[in-house]
């Protein structure tokens, strides 16, 4: 069985066949009037759509909203904006979430209940709901909308998101889409993740919801910008089955060839996030090998990814590699010391728990690099994981020290 | 029963009886050569004593050592540098350990197994035994050599921590003193915490333990400074019973009286080791009351003291309310946004989740005082809670970004 995957130039939330998307300039965000805040994403026929939501026991309007409708496991369009997180605000914001969906479904000529609703912005500050009464009218929708819609998400992020991918397996072809956005707001806020992924497979909803989650736990939530947790995370999934008749299920070579794809259009949008970090300058990757477990190796890549000790040391290309060990240390992993090897890049830095005579020199300059890699080997089992941050900059803290005032 | 309990003007760690101390400069960091980095503690007679330690997997060389020697819960001296933490050292690590204890011992004219080691700074560089050597013949021990030992330990940290209080109760009198350090070093690295306690009450060992597990928890395991976690902590209390013939024990109303005096004295320290954070402005003081559960309300204060958002809000005095519930709303802690009440110091921001029309200025004003209280009602239960933090500075970053280079 062959499987190719290949990625779409420009490839976009719009790639799969038959999803249309659009953006308009609401002025949702009084001092950022020019920017495009509000999107709209619609595939021509029904969906097979699952998404994961935020964890946080705090949840805005629109979360509880979509969240609601997904449990029939469809849906049509998604309403999207960015500028005010609708979050905190009470019976309000879900009336608020209501009508935008609405409006939505007005619109595009389908029932209100298969439009989805997701928000991105300040916590605690009511839609302007007369604006967006009028920018929902104003949405042009295209085939190729879905730059235009990524860019309509975006806060304090300072690039688009995008991706696509084709996947050929054993004569059947299908594509995957992705657009996501990161940290922060013009006003900056909180690291708010948004992700919605579109494909023209025919999968079934069981595979759906198992694929999505596995593709998450080796991205999304193998990062970590500051540690926190947004109100008003949601990666969606959408599916709408334009280019097959023979659903894909669990097990299957199309499974697995789906399950790649979708691993790699995350992974993509995931690194990129953390690439954008409010603030960053650069990306951290922190893989870990031979952990017991891979739910270990992930505990552990990301407690070091986290570390806001090891981001101002990558920030600073100070080779203070004790703080690589010391976190590894305490995230909770089993960890003998006499084991751990430590390679920043491919420098070996530290051989069974043991500081090797390595060059200083070419360690900094790995560290002054764009993309900063840090390797441990715990030498225990065979789990292993991927995790990624950014540095951690004195223009973070300026960034999120100064928003109301 | 009347309880009275004072603080001693500048009271230390040599203000229980029979205690004596000294430090001097054995100059472990090159580039400090003039500053105090080692000294030592030292009881006339035998203490009951007991220690926390670091639950880092990765245990500096005197955290292996002390634990070991602690388990016949007996000691009579302490041996503390600052400027090299000991840590990821080995076996060579473990006998320089070893060889700190028994100089000390040597010049006391004690056993070694009754002394304890403890070092902090940076990790992954041995110690330099051969000024250790010397420097440890030159300490000259004294009654009131508290302080200089509490400059010895001190890092980055900007001031001594050091106090003490006479607890009076049933015609009996004893006193209880501390030391501690906190975040960094002079080559900053890890938010390494020491801290050593002294009292002469005769104190029963169960209870001493149990009196020392309790005055951490509502103390050192409620501030933080950046999550991280160090290979080296250790907060060790020592009784050696000069002032009494009948032991303290559990349930008794010396035993509250004991709790009472510790809690105030290990609060005292934890507050101002989080004040003194590196890079820090001032302190955030963060009550949760009305959680399920005090381990629900623990767990939600140091969720929000320890968010680098909230953190950053509150280093440029912005009132940005939304952080702090998203915080609390991922704590993992039972919260129902409906039900939700916060205070900035005594103003009401947020009444049952909803957002009240508050004085912006005045929170402000509040928020550029060098004491924050951020104060949260779940309106859940009874547990309450109260932990501490610091503002996250441009200053932080700086000082972590900039060791070795």
């Amino acid at each position: 069985m062959e499987v190719k995957i290949e990625s779409i130039p420009e490839g976009t939330i719009t790639s799969p066949e038959g999803f249309h998307a659009g953006a308009t300039c609401a002025g949702i965000n009084k001092k950022a009037k020019d920017k495009l805040d509000l999107g709209i994403l619609f595939s021509e026929v029904p969906c097979a759509a699952t998404a994961l939501f935020t964890t946080n026991r705090i949840k805005a309007a629109p979360v509880v909203l979509s969240q609601e409708r997904l449990q029939q496991g469809r849906a049509l369009a998604l309403v999207v904006n960015s500028g005010c997180a609708n979050a905190c605000t009470g019976e309000k914001g879900l009336a608020h979430a209501a009508e935008m969906a609405e409006l939505t479904a007005e619109g595009i000529g389908i029932s209100p209940e298969d439009v989805l609703v997701a928000s991105t912005g300040v916590i605690g500050q009511p839609l302007p709901m007369k604006r967006i009464r009028t920018a929902i009218e104003q949405v042009i929708l295209s085939r190729d909308g879905g730059h235009e819609l990524a860019k309509a998400m975006l806060t304090t992020d300072t690039f688009a998101k995008e991706t696509a991918v084709t996947v050929k397996i054993d004569g059947n072809e299908f594509a995957i889409g992705g657009v996501a956005k990161g940290s922060g707001m013009i006003h900056p806020n909180l690291a708010t993740l948004l992700c919605f992924l579109t494909t023209d497979a025919v999968v079934e909803m069981d595979f759906l919801k198992s694929a999505l989650k596995k593709a998450v736990d080796v991205s999304f939530n193998m990062i970590s910008i500051d540690g926190d947790t947004s109100t008003n995370d949601m990666v969606l999934l959408m599916a709408n089955g334009l280019t097959g008749s023979e659903a894909i299920i669990q097990g299957s070579d199309q499974a697995d060839a789906f399950q790649q794809a979708l691993d790699q259009v995350c992974i993509y949008l995931a690194r990129y996030v953390a690439r954008d970090g409010e603030g960053a300058t650069k990306l951290i990757e922190v893989t870990v090998g031979g952990a017991p477990t891979i739910a270990e190796a992930r505990s552990a890549a990301r407690t070091v990814a986290t570390s806001s000790l090891v981001k101002a040391a990558v920030h600073g290309a100070d080779p203070n590699w004790g703080r690589v060990m010391a976190a590894v240390g305490r995230s909770g992993v089993e960890v003998v010391e006499s084991k751990l090897d430590l390679y920043i890049g491919d420098i070996p830095v530290v051989k069974a728990g043991r500081l090797l005579p390595f060059g200083k020199r070419s360690v900094i300059q790995l560290l002054k690099g764009s993309e900063v890699s840090i390797n441990l080997n715990l030498n225990l089992g065979s789990g292993n994981a991927t995790a990624w941050g950014c540095d951690l900059s004195e223009e973070y803290v300026t960034i999120n020290s100064q928003y109301m005032t």
